[in-house]
């Protein structure tokens, strides 16, 4: 049994007494004992040395006071895991050597034993799990097909990941293969997490909002929802389809756990557009924990007002940037510990 | 008298026979004749240099059969007027190598004479207008105050502008200095542009997608309506607030001749957010232009069928890409031209 289980009970649909709050990317460069070990440590060391990646995703949790742990990882494994050679410059994005252009491609790719080739993974994942020692829970993730799709096709981060949408419109049945396989390592991928120790898992799908609704629909969803459909059972998943706002009516019908939020929708409307039938997690600006302490107190009151105090997670819309002061991290996570119900 | 005004009569309420048709950056990359003259002259010579500007303004026009041009220029001309350097290497995007920081910096900021020190851009507009013939309408341009002060910041392209939005939310008051001194020079400016001879604006706010609907409302939408207000009496505005699907509703209700969307909204979505109260133009995703042409012809037959013919201009919804054949791009136009109203 969890000591804080807040978030689980939210996930689970129950009333509790606040709403849980954590944050994307918390454990980053915004931590200056994160810091120590990035200048000791190159991105894939730390990464895929379990005690480094354990440590690494305890910080926030011993020294922010989050409600949940986030296992420090990558969505990149999986493309690293079928394959493909992933190159992170500390401060550049990352880049992958070759990228996806040919069903050839496509059929070299390797997707047998993922829970082997990423073992890594669920032992950072169980050493942390004995390191929390049942105080929060700890959140399990992977990148969503499209999102990875779009490193595979690009080669490397973009604004608008032009030659990916072009991949996908121009050769649909080649990327639905594609986007088939992903989803088919992944969906191994996350039950080895939860069996390892994840007590929920989160799908990033970072550039949804770059795709048409019509191209979501076609794309990023369907994959979305056989991930879901696959997991569900096992834990609660939270969907995070960035500026996938228009999406928000028919995923709220899912039966998914929760859906993430980014910063560019106004909670009141994100209520309108799911019925209050799902549990919404965000969506603070990231820059807006740059403000001065007490401004940042009063903005998440009124963002926790906002969204409503129940079916809620407090988060950030997306991973905090690595210039916020460690206080005001805290100061965050604070004011939604500080939010009575009483209040609302 | 224009022998084409379609593109005008739309803008001025009226129904048409069938819509218009644009594209934006449809004097660009894609056109070997534009390719020869960037081998031969450098960015802001080609911007600088009136004839130059005229001659690349006039390229699609003859050889893609729009039915209106824009006038070839940049949005980053207006902070070079105030005094910044921008530095331009080609496929990298813009450099401003002094950002923006302080209220001295903004106070340094020169925002008298914009007509005389970007007469470069009225003598390519009258020289165009000229050289047009009367045969279609010629579109002037400037980026929006919210965009502009996004590049200022932060000194060049990013996918989030995470500079330009802390400076607004950290220092407000700094900021609403920036943008009114942007806006003060930017309606003589598009002032300048009409009385030279453009027949309508387009005032591009291409990064008002990062704001928060909160912080739209606050940063962008104040100076894009001050702009509207100060111009609609001279020439049709439209304004492209691109992924600001939030504003929609508001902005329909602001008096705008007509309002751009990009590709990441459904257009009955955005007829339902508008009412029908306002003319629409887009949001054909730019990689369908590297579809076979018969898909593309079918694809923008259903478009218009689902913005419906009136109060309507197709376009893309954001500039035409580099690697798109010329006959795609005819074809595009083609297929707007083709639409028969009978059929509808």
């Amino acid at each position: 049994m969890l000591k804080n289980d807040l978030l689980l009970r939210v996930l689970n649909g129950r009333e509790t007494e606040r709403p849980p709050v954590w944050m994307m990317r918390q454990a980053g460069r915004y931590l200056p004992e994160y810091m120590k070990l990035r200048a000791k440590y190159d991105f894939f060391t730390r990464v895929q040395t379990p005690e480094l990646a354990c440590e690494i995703t305890m910080q926030p949790v011993d020294q922010i006071g989050v409600d949940a742990a986030i296992i420090f990882s990558d969505i990149l494994v999986i493309p690293q895991a079928m394959g493909m050679e992933v190159l992170m410059e500390e401060g550049k994005g990352p880049l992958l050597t070759h990228t996806i252009h040919t069903l050839k491609d496509i059929d070299a790719l390797n997707i047998e034993g993922v829970e082997d080739r990423l073992s890594y993974v669920m032992k950072a994942i169980a050493l942390t799990k004995k390191e929390l020692n049942d105080s929060v829970p700890l959140i399990g993730f992977a990148g969503a097909p499209w999102t990875l799709l779009c490193y595979m096709v690009e080669g490397k981060g973009s604004k608008s990941f032009d030659k990916a949408r072009q991949f996908c419109i121009t050769q649909p049945g080649m990327a639905h293969a594609l986007l088939q396989k992903i989803t088919d390592i992944t969906i191994p991928y996350l039950r080895a997490q939860i069996r390892a120790g994840a007590d929920l898992v989160q799908v990033f799908d970072s550039w949804s909002g770059l795709l048409a609704p019509a191209d979501f629909e076609t794309f990023a969803q369907p994959y979305l929802l056989q991930i879901l459909r696959a997991l569900q059972q096992y834990a609660p998943v939270i969907l995070f389809p960035k500026g996938s706002w228009y999406a928000l009516p028919e995923l709220s019908r899912s039966g998914v756990s929760a859906i993430g939020l980014d910063w560019c929708i106004d909670p009141g409307t994100a209520r309108q557009m799911t019925e209050n039938r799902v549990v919404l997690q965000g969506n603070f600006d990231p820059v807006k924990l740059l403000l001065p302490i007490p401004q940042i107190k009063t903005a998440v009151k009124e963002m926790i007002d906002a969204f409503g105090p129940h079916q809620y997670i407090a988060n950030l819309g997306h991973g905090i940037l690595p210039n916020v002061p460690v206080d005001h991290a805290r100061a965050f996570v604070e004011s939604v510990k500080e939010y009575s119900l009483v209040k609302s």
